[in-house]
């Protein structure tokens, strides 16, 4: 089994709903606890006006099956919160529970899924199941809607282009910002700034400078004194210093900026960073005016580096707007290069943050622009558009017997009994529905008849060219049956199923449903139970 | 100092941006990094087209800076990520690094706050409190966000209803479940579903059963064998399901439904958690059909208990139009009141919950309906309508000289300089406006000159009965210097707060601002700034 990503610390028996142990203390009074029951984990509608999902958050699953258990101190404080007459034998169960009886079969995570797919099936006993609810949804709601969220934004973007998850500071708690960063980096970016993220699940770490590093700096005196050299050459901060204000007039007389008015905290603060990363100099250049101050300044510095044989790499514009700016800042790159003779110039990254959401990069590709890259926050990782993914999980069978849930609204009404999803591919390779049936049914074969789940009169014959079943068996009877992917894999998966579909389901602006069908033999056993658990009332 | 809360353990050092990182370094290099820096941590723009936001988070915060420090898998990962030839001194100065020369200046947790006032200041050496950035904003922006959205939350529900937050499973991961159940308690709402946050936190813990424990059940001879007698007395499940069938058909007559038709499993479910919980009998009943099965059965086995001296509690409603159904079903918990003669049949709870946000409590209140409490979950804990509050933290001193960021959107520049913010009270107790000054002016006296920050003319006299500081010294040099409230306290706090407000300031729809001001010398500091740090641009 390959090694897992370490747990984060919050996930834990007692992180669930309360009903869950006043249920199972129900069950336990019946001695029902034990039966056999099998739940689906499933959303009834993709986000973001969307029509696909990325599922994710599996592993975190499984890791707690793995590990789920209560320790003296949840015993005693469940007990503070249970009825005075609490049979200690429940809470000894409770206390000796863990997952080595569950059974989980999933669709891979980074999959592409859709709605009403058992995403993930559970096997074993009713109580610890229902325990394991709440966890399990919350594992798997958030993670599903960030990375779904981060594959959009790799849409929109294109695949040339670097995208920066930057979201730590807004997102929703501690945790907000951990998950946010995994999952984005599994939907398709590239890098993140959170650093516990990085170190935790080995994604790569960015991140330059701030506002307040470029305006914490004063005036060049202050540097004056430093006795240290610039990182891997003997020059000292002095020389650096002499050799950056032996630029200055050139710069400003080629972007035609008087040369008085640029402000000397900011050559400063970009003189301190590229003395310290002079392989990796870029900086913010818009802590006052991006093109009275901010470019000249990163230029006399890039320029200041290069007569060293360091090669700067960019600037970041946190402001204003990023079209226009991205264009004259190249522009002015483009001039530096033919004029000093150093084409690398005109390839300098440019980064864009500020707000950023899918509408803007659209925006943006629409009126042309010189960005390499973006950073984004809060609209990536609180998924601002819509916050939350509505993940359930159904009871679908107890000891033998399949279970349903009505309502009337037919979307909610559950699907009863265990169930097996298949992917059916046409002639280019593109998945061209799934279909739902119920467990132990034959695969499909030859000319397939897919069923609309609730309209009777949908119904259509599919002649596919190959097929799959989406579901493996992760773990059987609490242990880990199937080698778990790399978070690398997983992204990979990702990128290559969304690659395989239609375009038109996956664009984001009105795309095209994906069919997700049921067998003749699903139909026919859902509609049933339907009609039994439905009272026939009476009229007068 | 009062017992802090547990710590969250993913409240870590590394939980920042890599940038603080990367700056700091440059700091280091440049001999700066123990400069004597002051940082504001403020928002723009109060939430959810409101005027005012409960600022919480403070004690998280407090916290971090006591505990913070890089343990030595920290470096060794920081190693990785930084440069190849990082000097080691830096990393020796990482590792060593603590809260003991850092003060924090805060307004108290759960205080109602006002955009641009800063909530918290810090003062130390600038590398750490560059450092500690990214956790502070973490710690505060979604803590004040929620906290804000349950205030709101419990503004339109009124004083008499009971407010229950069932957002784990829908939450932004683990912790953002966490947090969200730690500050819709300090916003307003009565308890949580979160058994982890009950614990961690001391906040009181809710829940009965879900559709699935309803669903589980198929029939009362299931039942039949069960030896254990009902909680708190010796009756035994035999006897109880006989007791309950000795109601059904008075109970089916009285309601107008039919007996046959009502569900056998539903029935057995609601037996099953009455045997169990005979005192805090509660059970959702609309599994299948709320008036033909769910209210009846409820009744059934209401009466069954009453026949033991157990008085039910009531029931909840997930799904349909909660105002018709709360209604209808009062109405039969009079008939069956009056009919068999238990006058507190009349006043059981009935819970609405399914996708509750602020809007369908004002339409249910409206409509008139019979609800007692709301579980609420997805709005809330993600804050669906604005899932992101943009505090920021911004360097507004550096060794005794004040630093300003500007930008073209006059909002956006800060306001340089440490500061101090006076609340103005008038006659019959409630705030005026809120006064920002530089540290050091003398407190308000008499007749007050408020001026608006960026509108020169907008300048007005108030003549305030009493004022108050806002701010006081939390932590000083990293030792905790004033005591610390319990959760309890801050959420008293939150409340007596907002009914101090006059109403048309905390009023839902198109509240009217909040005057938040400046003082003359604070007016002429920033403005002078912003003179000098603006390029005069060179025009052909």
């Amino acid at each position: 089994m390959a090694e897992m990503n370490p747990s984060n610390p919050l996930v834990q028996a007692l992180l669930t709903d309360f009903y869950q142990i006043t249920m199972a203390y129900a069950y336990w009074k019946c001695n029902k606890h034990n039966d056999d029951a099998c739940f689906d984990l499933f959303f009834r509608k993709n986000p973001f006006r969307g029509e696909f999902t990325i599922f994710c958050g599996l592993e975190e699953c499984i890791r707690h099956i793995l590990n789920v258990g209560f320790s003296q101190s949840d015993i005693d404080y469940l007990r503070q919160v249970l009825p005075d007459d609490v049979h200690e034998g429940f809470l000894e169960y409770l206390l000796n529970l863990d997952g080595s009886d569950i059974t989980l079969h999933a669709i891979p995570e980074g999959s592409i899924v859709f709605p009403r797919e058992p995403l993930i099936t559970v096997e074993g006993p009713l109580a610890k199941l229902q325990i394991i609810e709440t966890t399990l949804l919350n594992l798997v709601n958030f993670a599903s809607l960030v990375a779904t969220n981060a594959a959009r934004f790799r849409l929109v973007a294109g695949e040339d282009v670097r995208l920066l998850e930057f979201g730590l500071r807004r997102a929703q708690g501690p945790d907000g910002g951990v998950s946010a960063s995994r999952y984005c980096y599994i939907g398709g970016f590239d890098a993140t700034s959170n650093i516990l993220a990085g170190k935790m699940y080995g994604i790569p770490c960015k991140g330059t400078n701030a506002h307040s590093f470029i305006t914490s700096f004063n005036k060049l005196t202050d540097l004056d004194h430093i006795e240290k050299t610039i990182n891997g050459c003997p020059c000292t901060m002095k020389d650096f210093i002499q050799i950056c204000l032996s630029y200055k007039e050139a710069v400003c007389n080629l972007l035609k900026v008087n040369s008085s008015e640029t402000i000397e905290g900011e050559l400063t603060s970009f003189i301190s960073y590229a003395f310290t990363f002079p392989k990796s100099y870029l900086v913010l250049v818009d802590s006052y005016d991006v093109f009275n101050s901010g470019v000249p300044n990163f230029l006399i510095v890039a320029l200041a580096l290069q007569s060293l044989n360091f090669k700067a790499i960019g600037v970041r514009i946190d402001s204003g707007d990023l079209a226009y700016q991205s264009i004259e800042i190249r522009k002015a790159f483009n001039l530096a290069a033919e004029h000093f003779g150093f084409d690398y110039f005109s390839g300098l990254s440019i980064i864009g943050s500020n707000d950023i959401c899918e509408e803007t990069i659209a925006s943006l590709n629409q009126q042309g622009h010189s960005l390499n890259a973006f950073g984004v926050g809060t609209h990536l990782v609180t998924c601002k558009s819509q916050p939350a993914l509505g993940c359930v999980y159904k009871l679908v069978k107890v000891n033998g017997l399949n279970r349903i849930k009505l309502s009337e609204d037919p979307i909610k009404t559950t699907m009863p009994g265990k169930k097996v999803v298949y992917r059916l591919f046409g002639k280019e390779g593109h998945p061209l529905a799934d279909i739902i049936q119920e467990d132990g049914e034959p695969a499909p074969e030859g000319r397939v008849l897919c069923r609309h789940p609730n309209v009777e009169l949908k119904r259509v014959y599919i002649n596919p060219t190959s097929f799959k079943c989406l579901q493996k068996t992760w773990v059987k009877n609490g242990k880990v049956s199937e080698q778990l992917p790399s978070i690398h894999e997983i992204k990979k998966l990702c990128e290559n199923e969304i690659k395989m579909m239609r375009k038109d389901h996956v664009r984001l602006l009105n795309p095209t449903p994906y069919k997700v069908s049921v067998s003749e033999a699903m139909y026919q056993m859902m509609h049933r139970m339907i009609l039994e658990h439905t009272p026939i009332r009476e009229m007068e």
